[in-house]
């Protein structure tokens, strides 16, 4: 283990650190916001090496490393990984270098998956990255090892996502597309399993008719508020959290698509862009 | 009662027809389209004559009889009013003077607040006019009496969300003012009494944490649904239906506006000013 950055005495103070790729982690953010409205926010986008979803285990856990050292570095008393690639690539590799509790994605929504399928026929959208890692599928068999996974890898849809808005015939031809196996296996729940897909439910939700939808978002707050309850770092009520960001490529680009989703304006968003030679000993 | 436009003989092959003063009605559309993926569905937004909410009731009766006639022309087997202030004003003059069932919001969100309610403190945020009619809080008492109903009426929301995304601080504050009396009454549950706000539910959301929202895109497709099967009118699974669009303004306007909520294309607009004189003896 190298040379830790220390979160030790944490307090309640500190705020929270999430980061993704670039936007779709707000999706996350999102869920958050609503659900622990007197924490302060502090968001990362790497938006420079977006997507994360074809990059290489190395790749993801050096730029989630920066990505999360920063994060601690601006008082984060928690980091959130706010995306499934980096979570599967790299969360463990962060919870063993890092001082402050590090949650990610994927165990809450395989949790809740196995529970709210009634027929037990799961459906997962995601990158390549994380079908071929097989984690959900690993998670969702350990709580139910007979439930059937139906994967679907949907390579073109985050960043169809990540061009934004208004949508055309192309993208709504994807989503039938990437949809069609599951409505052929007669999932009653599936899991959205990258946080950009969330920005298109509606779009989804219209291709699996009576399918639950599983988010990134919704599980990971609940289990956000879980944790810092237990370890007696949650805010008291009646104050209003702040919020700031940050990305490593163009602001104004993150900011437009940002404050869209968000439906609220972001301020100034920072240009970080974490390129520093990694310290020896660190990564 | 006038000549009725007939719709005697429904089959379920009809269309179903839906209106609103503008976009708003699209969020029950969205809700309607992903519950009943196999129904046709035309839309009718009366965009030249928005904002319905500072209209009388007269106006509002004339204007709700040509867009729904105009629905019925095109085949519609149901009429949907996806507008609270025409429901308030329209809803009854419609049923009596149309053979085709017309089904209105509220009726559906009074009864679910109601029934979601712990603490038996609810919260409306609707137009000048909806607040002022009193129905909705008619309706919740007609369920259960112990309820207290806190009402806020919101005259600029549905304006600023009609000017679209994205988002300023001006409408930050706005929602923050309108939602504090929600506050503090502690009010659990609250219903969204226009069908414009749920365009700004995240924003809407994060300013009544733990508050449950009822919209009336999600009530009225579960009341309409259950009305079509009932009746017998509900088309069979398996095949994908279609949708278009009309509207009385501008239809580029409607289109990306339209377009960026539902996630999809949305084809032609037609542009339908529904402007001619009202025949004698119909309204």
């Amino acid at each position: 283990m190298g040379a830790a950055v220390t979160g030790r005495g944490l307090t309640a103070e500190g705020c929270i650190g999430v980061f993704d790729s670039d936007v779709g982690g707000l999706t996350v953010l999102d869920e958050c916001l609503a659900r622990l409205p007197a924490e302060d926010f502090v968001y990362y986008g790497d938006t420079a090496h977006f997507p994360y979803g074809d990059k290489n285990v190395e790749y993801l856990r050096e730029r989630s490393m920066r990505a999360a050292t920063w994060l601690v570095e601006q008082g984060a008393k928690t980091v959130v990984v706010a995306c499934n690639t980096a979570t599967a690539a790299a969360l463990a590799h962060l919870q063993t270098h890092l001082d402050v509790p590090v949650i990610g994605v994927m165990t809450a929504e395989a949790h809740a998956a196995a529970y709210t399928t009634r027929n037990r026929r799961v459906g997962l959208l995601a990158t390549v990255a994380t079908v071929q890692s097989g984690a959900y599928e690993r998670m969702i068999l350990a709580h139910d090892a007979g439930v059937e996974v139906t994967s679907v890898a949907c390579p073109r849809l985050a960043p169809a996502i990540q061009r934004g808005e208004p949508y055309d015939e192309t993208i709504v031809e994807m989503v039938r597309e990437y949809t069609a196996p599951l409505r052929e296996a007669r999932v009653d729940t599936a899991i959205l399993g990258c946080t950009h897909y969330p920005m298109v439910s509606r779009l989804l939700r219209r291709n699996l008719p009576d399918v639950t939808l599983i988010t990134s978002g919704e599980e990971l707050a609940r289990e956000l508020r879980e944790s810092l309850r237990r370890k007696g770092l949650l805010r008291s009520a009646g104050r209003e959290g702040t919020y700031r960001f940050a990305c490593s490529g163009d602001p104004g680009a993150f900011r437009a698509l940002g404050s869209r989703y968000l439906q609220m304006p972001l301020g100034d968003v920072a240009r970080v862009p974490l390129d520093d030679p990694v310290p020896a000993g660190r990564a």
